[in-house]
C-alpha cells in the first residue's frame, strides 16, 4: 500500500542484507552443532531481513522454520525443495490440504491440532512429519508431560512421522527457573522409550548448552549475527557477523547554542555551542523510540573512515538527532550507520532496554531492502 | 517478500481500519480549527493504517501531508486530485521533475533545497507551493530565524508560492522549553510583513493551543484516535474514535500451578493455580516487547461481551501470554482485542513507556489489514 521498496528515489535510508554473513553464521552453527540438522528460523520476514535474502544466504540449511503458511508457499514458489517446518503448526483445520501440498512439517502443540490430524489421516498421500511440542516449563505452547505420551501415541497410530520438540525458557540466563537442565531432564524422562528424532536448541542453547541440542537445532537470532541475550559482549567472541546494515544520511545540520534544547520534550540541552545532525531515520522506520541519549551511531567520513556519535534528544517518527562534536567533517549527505558492522544492533537494543530481535523485526516496510 | 496480506488462511491476527472513525476524527479537527485548512498527515503508511484506508476515510481533507514521494505517486494513481505536501521536501535534486509532475507542495528546510529550487525555476510549468520551515526552537529541521527572511526572499524571487511553517516541540506539555507561546512569538516576529499563509499546529496544538493554529493545521495522531501525549486520559473527552482495532485469538491455554513461571526469563510467577491464554501476537507483529505485566487486553465472550485480562510474562516474538482468571469463558479461538475500542492504544503505550504513535506505526507487514 504505497511506497515501492526499491525505487531509486527515496528517503536516504536503506537496509543492506549481506548474504555472505548469512552463510558465515550458518557455518558457525554447523561447527557448534556438527551432529545436528539445522532448522533455520526465518519467521517474521526472516527477522526483518526478507525471505528472499534468507533463501539466498541460507540455502545450505537443512530446513526452514517459519510461522505463516504463506511464507512456506513463497519458498516453494521460489524453488526451495528442502524441508519446511511450521513452528506453531496450523491455525485452522482447513489449512491441512495446503500444508500437505507444500510438504510442510508440522508442529503440534494442542489437542485441537491432534484431532484435525486424526480426521485427516485418510487423506495423507505421503507421510507428514510432526514435531510434537512438549511444555517442559516455558508455559507457552505445548503439551504437558502428563499427556504427552498419549498425544504421541495417537498421532503415531494415525500414521504421522513423529519427532519430539521442546523450547527453552532460559537458555540465555544462568540463574532463572526453569533451567535448561531441568527442562532437558523432564523432556528426556517423558520421551523415554518413544521413537523419533528430537529438536531442542534455540540459538542460546547452540551457543551455551551444547549438551542440549537434539537431532535438529533451531537457531534464529544467531543466524542474523545478534545475541540471544541482547548483549553484544556475549557474542563478541562467537565469530558471528551482522547480516543487516541499516544506513541513512544526515539531511540537515543545526548550529545550536549552550542551553538550546533538541526535539520533542526538549530532552537534551546543549552544554555548549555545537552542531546537531538530523538523520533521516525515526521510530516509524523501526528505530527504537526508547533509545536514550548516548545511543551510538556511526558517521562515515573523516580521516579514520568514520566515528561514533551519540544520539541526543528523543527519537521522533522520521528523524533522530545526533551530537556532531566528534565529527567535524560531517555534512548534509554524510552516511550514518544506525546498526551493522560498526554499531552492533545489540548496543542499540541495550540502550533501548530491549533485545536485537525486536529491532531487526521492526524494520519498517518503508525502508528499502537491498540484498548484497 | 512473502506473505500475502489478505489471504483467508493466516495466523488469526488482523488490523481492522474503520474509515468512519477517520471521517469522525477529521470532522473533529474541522470543529476545533474551523478557520484552517487541514493537511492530514499520513506518513509511515498512514501511521500503520495503510494509505488506501486514509484515502477512503479522509477524502474530505484539504490535503495529504507525507514523506515519501512514492506515496504521493500512489495517491495520484489512486485518484487523489487535491493537494499533497512533502513534509521534508525533497531528498535529492533529481526528484524535482517527479514532484512537479505529481503537483506536490514542498517543504523547504535547508539551503541545499533552496539552491535546487533556484536552479529549477526556469522549468516550473505551474507555480509550485513552498512551505518554508522555520526552526523556532525544535532544533530539528528548519531555517534559523536569522536567515529565514533572506531564504524567503530568494524563493519568492524565483517565483515560488510562499507559505510559512514551523513545528512545535512541546504542544503536548505545559512545563517544557521551548513553549508554544515562545515559538509562536518568534515565528510571528520573523515573518512580519512577509506575505503568505502559515502552517503551525500539530494535533497537540489543535487540541490544546487553538490560538496557535495557522492557516493550515497538520493533525496526525488525533486523526487516528490516539493522544499526542501518549496518555488516553488526555483525549478521553475529545470525542475521538480509535481507527485501528487490532485483534488476535487465543491459540493455546496452559493450566499452571502456583510457583510455575511463564515464558522467557520466567518473569511472571503464578501465585495460584490458574489458566494462561496464549495469544497469537508478539513483538514481531508490532506489539511492544516493553509491555509490563498488567498491560490490558480484552477477551471477548461471556455474559458481558468480554472482559479485560492482564498480560503476564514477557511478550515474545510471535505470542503473548495473559492471565485468564477473569475470563472463565475463554477458550482456544476466543477473540482478543490488543487495542481498539476496548483497550485504547495509549493504555498499551503507557504500560510500555512509549506513545501510541510508535505502536501504530510498528504494526508489521505480516499483520493483514482490513478496511471497513
Amino acid at each position: 500500500m504505497g511506497g515501492s521498496a526499491n525505487s531509486l528515489i527515496n528517503r536516504p535510508i536503506l537496509a543492506s542484507i549481506h548474504t555472505q554473513a548469512f552463510q558465515h553464521n550458518l557455518n558457525r552453527v554447523r561447527e557448534l552443532a556438527p551432529e545436528s540438522k539445522i532448522w533455520s528460523v526465518i519467521k517474521a520476514r526472516s527477522y526483518g531481513h526478507s525471505l528472499a535474502a534468507a533463501l539466498e544466504g541460507l540455502a545450505a540449511t537443512d530446513g526452514f522454520a517459519l510461522l505463516d503458511i504463506q511464507d512456506a508457499a513463497w519458498l516453494r514458489e521460489h524453488g526451495w525443495q528442502g524441508r519446511i517446518l511450521l513452528l506453531e503448526g496450523l491455525f485452522h483445520e482447513n489449512e491441512l490440504d495446503l500444508a500437505q501440498e507444500l510438504h510442510c512439517d508440522l508442529v503440534v502443540h494442542c489437542d485441537a491440532q491432534i484431532e484435525w490430524l486424526e480426521r485427516y489421516a485418510d487423506k495423507v498421500h505421503k507421510p507428514i512429519s510432526v514435531f510434537l511440542k512438549m511444555n517442559t516449563g516455558m508455559n507457552r505452547l505445548g503439551m504437558k508431560p502428563a499427556v504427552y505420551r498419549s498425544a504421541f501415541h495417537r498421532l503415531h497410530a494415525a500414521g504421522y512421522r513423529m519427532h519430539h520438540m521442546t523450547h527453552f525458557a532460559n537458555a540465555d540466563q544462568i540463574d532463572r527457573q526453569p533451567t535448561v537442565g531441568s527442562q532437558v531432564e523432564l523432556f528426556n524422562q517423558t520421551i523415554e522409550g518413544l521413537d523419533g528424532p528430537t529438536s531442542l536448541a534455540n540459538s542460546a542453547a547452540v551457543l551455551w548448552h551444547r549438551n542440549a541440542l537434539g537431532d535438529w537445532v533451531r537457531p534464529g537470532i544467531m543466524l542474523y549475527g545478534a545475541s540471544p541475550t541482547g548483549l553484544h559482549e556475549d557474542i563478541a567472541h562467537a565469530h558471528l557477523k551482522a547480516v543487516m546494515q541499516l544506513h541513512s544520511e544526515i539531511i540537515d545540520i543545526q548550529d545550536v547554542l549552550a542551553g538550546d534544547r533538541i526535539g520533542y520534550g526538549g530532552r537534551y540541552e546543549a552544554p555548549e555551542s555545537m552542531r546537531i545532525g538530523i538523520v533521516a531515520c525515526g521510530y516509524a522506520d523501526g528505530y527504537p523510540r526508547h533509545a536514550k541519549d548516548g545511543t551510538p551511531v556511526y558517521v562515515r567520513g573523516g580521516n579514520e573512515g568514520g566515528v561514533v556519535c551519540p544520539i541526543v534528544g528523543r527519537v521522533s517518527m522520521d528523524m533522530l538527532t545526533i551530537d556532531l562534536r566528534n565529527a567535524p567533517f560531517a555534512k548534509i549527505g554524510s552516511v550514518v550507520e544506525l546498526w551493522g558492522d560498526q554499531v552492533p544492533v545489540d548496543q542499540v537494543a541495550q540502550m533501548s532496554d530491549t533485545i536485537g530481535y525486536e529491532l531487526l523485526c521492526a524494520v519498517a516496510p518503508r525502508v528499502p531492502v537491498k540484498i548484497i
